[in-house]
C-alpha cells in the first residue's frame, strides 16, 4: 500500500504552525506496512489541492487529507473534492442531527453556518468523528482511495486510529515492514559508517540501513521487508546484535530511548545519586537529567555557579585556584565536582564550565572552550570540549556530552559484573 | 518570487522526526515577500527526489531543497541534482581544505569518506557553511534557482540566513513588505482579541493583523505593503503605538526578541541581580535566564534541590513547613525564594515547586499544581497554577510564567521614573 500525505493550510506554509499531524500519521501507517511516497503542504486555495491530489494520485494507492474542513469561510476542502471527484454536494441528515444534539448538551445554539457545514459530497462515506463536529470522508474511485480529516490533532488522530487504518488494513492486506533503531553517542556519522562497514556491504537485500545524524548523536535504523513477520524480526535482531558487538561503547539504547532516560536507567540499576554543579550551561544539564518521570530517585539537584563568587561559597573552589587557571579549566571543574559532591551528598556529581560565546574568549580559551569533570568519592574523569561559536549550540552539544560522561563514567567504574547492559538498555526502551 | 521547499528524507515520511525545517523557512520567506506554494517531503531515493523537483520547478521559480547531503551512502541528492541538471560531478578543492583544516584543529583524522563529500556538481555555486562540513549548492537554469542545503537545523539556518535570503533578495527585488512583531505574554488570544478589536475593524486596507499564539504567549504580527516604504513604516509604528497604549502590561517586547532577554534588560536597567530556587523544573528557569549572551552581569546561579533534604540544607525551608504544608505549597515556595536569596546573594530571587507529572498528584493537588514565589529583601510575590497532565508541556510554561512574574516584580516593586519601559524595550529589541 503506497500512501500520499496532503496538508491543507496556509498557517504551515508560512510557517505559523509545524507540521506535527503528517508526522503522527506517517508513524502509525508506516506501522502497518505502509509506504508513505510523499507528503504534501500546500494552501487552502482550489489550486492548491486541486495540483496536489492530481500527483498524489498519479504516485500513490490512497491520499489522505487532513486540514481545510471547518466552518469558515477558507475552507474549501470540501467543494474542491466534490468538484474533482465530479460528485455533487448533498445535506446530510445525520451529521446536522448529531450537531443539534451535541450543541444542545452544550447549552448553545447553532448558527446557519454550522447548518450549511452538513453539506457534503455524494460519493462519500461517512466517518464519525467523536472528537468534533466536522465527520472525515471517505472517497473510492478507479481503484484509488481518498480520505479527508480535520487537521485538529486530536480529530485527526481519533479518526485515523479508529476509522481509517482499521479500513485501510482490511482494503490492503499487505506485506508488514519492520523497524530497529540503534542509537548512538559519541560518534560521527563517518566514524560509524567506517567501523560498521563490513556489516553495511553485507546487508541482506530485504535489510536497509539509514544513518539518522542529530547534535552529538547518531540513530542507526533498520528497515526490513518482504519476507513473513517472524523472520523480519529475527533477520533485524541478527543485524543489531551484529552492530551491537562492534559499537558497544557507543550504543545507549533503543528506538526511542532518550539519552536522558537511558542514564537514568544506568543509575537505577546501581542505586546511585546524582547531582550537577553547572556554570555555562545554567542548569540546562541538570533539568534534562530531571526531566525523566520518576528521575527523583537518582537526581538530587544542582548549583549553578555563573559567578566566581557562588563558585567559592557554594562549592568550595578554591580563590587560588580560579586566580591561577580561571574558572574554565580542568583545576576549576575537579573542584566543582568534588564541591558538588559535598554540597549536595550525592554518590557521583558532574561539572560544566566553559565559554558559551558568542563573546567572552582569549587566545588561550577561545570561545567554545569547555570543561567537564565527573567525580565520585575516588575517582575523577575530565572532558575538554573545543566547540563553535553559536551559544545555544554549544550549551546543548555540552549537555549530550555531560550525559555521555555520565554514562561511560559508570561503565567503566561501575561495571555490573554478568549483566550485558545493551541487553537490558535493549529491553527496557523496546 | 515563488517558492517550493523540498524536505528529503524517509524519516520525516516515517514520522521518526518532524520537520520544523520548512516552517523555519516558510517563515523566513514569508518575511521577504516570497510566496511558498508548497512543502513537500520526499524518500531519500532518486524517483523522490527527481519527481519532485520537476514539479516543484514547473509551479514555481525558487526550489529550496534540504536533508539528503553527507557524507554516508544513504545520501543521494546531489548526484541526483547533478544527473538532472546534466552536470558532471567534480572534486571541490576548496572544501576538501576546509575540512582537512577543520579536523586539524579538533584534532580529529579525516576518512576516506570525508574526501567522497568533496565531489560536487560542476554547475553549482558552493555556500559557504560555516556550521558543518557540507557546503550549500546554489543552482540556476533556465531562469529558476535550485537551492541545496544540510538537513541539520543550525546548518540550514546558518545557509539561509548568511547566503540563500540574501542571494533570493538580490535576485528578485520585489515590492517590499513590511512586518512589525508585536510579543504579548499572560493573556489567551481571545481576550486580546477583544481587547483590540477596535483598532483591529478600523485597520487600514493595506496593513493586516495576525495572531500568532504560543506557549502562554501571543504574538501580534502586522503586516503592510503596497506604499512606499517610508510610508508603510509610519502607518505600522502608528499601528504599534495604539496597541501598546490598550496592552501595556502584556507587552515584553517585539520582533524576535526572546522572553529572557527582555528581563535581562529590565534587570540590567535597575542594576538588579537574580537567582533561582527550583524543584519540578529542574533548573530549567535558570538555565533560560542565562542563555542570553551577557547574562552574568545579572544571572548569579540557581539552587536546584530536587529533593527534601536539599531544600532543607541548601535553601533553608523548614522541616515543620514540608511536614504541615508539603513541597508544593505556597509556604514552601516562599521559604525556598527567602533561602535562595541568603545562599546566592542576589537582590532578587524566584522559586518553583510543582507537581510536573504525569504521576504523583494526590486529590489535594492533583498532577499540574505548581507553586511560584519571587522575593527581595521586603517584598514577597507568590503565583499558583493549575495545569495539564504533560510533564514537558507544564514544566516548559511554568518557565514562562516565572519569567512573567519577575517581569511583573520588576514593573511593580521597581517603577524606573519618567520612563516608558514599552520604548525602552522596542528600542532595544528593533
Amino acid at each position: 500500500m503506497t500512501v500520499s500525505i496532503i496538508t491543507i493550510g496556509d498557517e504551515i506554509l508560512i510557517g505559523q504552525i509545524i507540521d506535527t499531524n503528517s508526522a503522527w500519521m506517517g508513524e502509525r501507517l508506516n506501522e502497518i506496512g505502509a509506504s508513505i511516497e510523499t507528503i504534501y503542504s500546500v494552501s487552502d486555495t482550489k489550486e492548491g489541492i486541486v495540483d496536489a491530489l492530481k500527483v498524489a494520485l498519479q504516485k500513490t494507492d490512497v491520499v489522505l487529507l487532513t486540514g481545510g474542513l471547518g466552518p469558515t469561510k477558507d475552507d474549501i476542502t470540501k467543494k474542491t473534492i466534490a468538484e474533482f471527484l465530479d460528485t455533487p454536494m448533498e445535506f446530510h441528515e445525520e451529521t446536522w442531527e448529531r450537531i443539534q444534539t451535541l450543541f444542545k448538551r452544550f447549552g448553545r445554539n447553532t448558527t446557519p453556518a454550522h447548518r450549511e457545514q452538513c453539506y457534503m459530497p455524494a460519493s462519500a462515506t461517512m466517518l464519525l468523528n467523536k472528537r468534533g463536529t466536522a465527520p472525515g470522508m471517505w472517497f473510492e474511485k478507479n481503484g484509488k482511495i481518498i480520505v479527508s480529516m480535520p487537521g485538529v490533532p486530536a480529530e485527526m488522530k481519533y479518526l485515523m486510529a479508529y476509522e481509517v487504518l482499521p479500513k485501510l488494513q482490511q482494503t490492503f492486506p499487505g506485506k508488514p515492514i519492520f523497524h530497529r533503531t540503534i542509537l548512538t553517542v559519541g560518534e560521527g556519522e563517518s566514524r560509524i559508517a567506517a567501523k560498521i562497514a563490513t556489516i553495511e556491504s553485507n546487508l541482506p537485500s530485504h535489510i536497509k540501513l539509514a544513518y539518522l545524524p542529530g547534535l552529538g548523536r547518531v540513530r542507526l535504523r533498520l528497515t526490513a521487508s518482504g519476507k513473513t513477520n517472524e523472520q523480519l524480526e529475527q533477520d533485524l535482531e541478527a543485524q543489531v546484535q551484529a552492530i551491537q558487538q562492534i559499537l558497544p561503547e557507543l550504543i545507549y539504547g533503543y528506538e526511542k530511548e532518550p539519552l536522558e532516560s537511558a542514564i537514568g536507567h544506568l543509575l537505577k540499576a546501581r542505586g546511585l545519586t546524582v547531582g550537577t554543579a553547572e556554570s555555562c550551561t545554567g542548569g540546562l544539564l541538570g533539568h534534562q537529567i530531571s526531566s525523566v518521570s520518576g528521575a527523583s530517585s537518582y537526581f538530587e539537584g544542582s548549583i549553578v555557579a555563573y559567578s566566581y563568587r557562588l563558585k567559592e561559597i557554594l562549592l568550595g573552589v578554591l580563590p587560588d585556584t580560579l586566580l591561577q587557571c580561571g574558572a574554565v579549566s580542568e583545576e576549576t571543574v575537579l573542584e566543582m565536582a568534588k564541591g558538588a559532591i559535598a554540597a549536595l551528598g550525592t554518590d557521583i556529581a558532574i561539572s560544566i564550565s566553559g565559554i558559551a560565546g558568542p563573546t567572552g574568549g582569549t587566545t588561550d580559551k577561545p570561545v567554545g572552550t569547555i570543561w567537564l569533570a565527573i567525580a565520585d568519592k575516588e575517582q575523577t574523569e575530565t572532558l575538554k570540549l573545543q566547540l563553535g561559536k553559536d551559544r545555544q549550540r554549544n550549551v546543548q552539544y555540552t549537555c549530550v556530552a555531560g550525559l555521555n560522561l555520565i554514562r561511560q563514567f559508570l561503565l567503566k567504574y561501575y561495571p555490573l559484573e554478568n549483566v550485558n547492559e545493551g541487553l537490558i538498555q535493549q529491553e527496557k526502551s523496546v
